[in-house]
């Protein structure tokens, strides 16, 4: 899990996510996109159940564009939206790590 | 889209989130967090339907998250995932803005 590449940035991906598929997916919209999403989810889903870790990755990173490209298209910084729910702590109990009953979210 | 705030990289946040969740999350396994997913995946789909950019953000950001602690317990690091995937452009057509067919994935 310790890579020796230099850090990718959020930002740098919602960038470049923008540059390869923002007009394509905004022509689309939203709704139209959020189906290629799913599709993906559902390849990750398969990946998990029966692929190797290289396909498992490649699924990973397919659900991160389709997401990104979704928040593009809707407006939305990850980044921040990130620093938002998650900078503090865990939004459920406030920690850093997690105490919220196990039953709850998350 | 634009911020102010310094660059927030996917290894930072994948160690958060491990930190934050991965003891809870290795117990349930891949399988029983995959539903927590789906369920955020949900609200997202709810939140850009109905929902204030400050609910679309913070739905997006729980993705994210939930995206992110699947695969601490695979053991994928995302940051290399993407950037196998989509560092050298387009893993359809190659090029840095897609000239995929607009039927075509993506």
């Amino acid at each position: 899990m310790t890579t020796s590449r230099p850090p990718l940035a959020f930002q740098d991906f919602q960038r470049l996510i923008r540059e390869m598929y923002f007009e394509k997916d905004a022509a689309r919209g939203v709704d139209g996109t959020f189906m290629w999403l799913m599709e993906e989810v559902g390849e990750l889903a398969a990946a998990l159940r029966e692929g190797t870790p290289e396909e498992q990755a490649a699924e990973f990173a397919d659900v991160l564009a389709w997401l990104t490209t979704i928040a593009n298209v809707a407006g939305i910084d990850l980044a921040e939206a990130i620093e938002e729910k998650y900078g503090k702590g865990c939004p459920g109990c406030g920690q850093l790590v997690c105490t919220c009953d196990d039953a709850g979210k998350p």
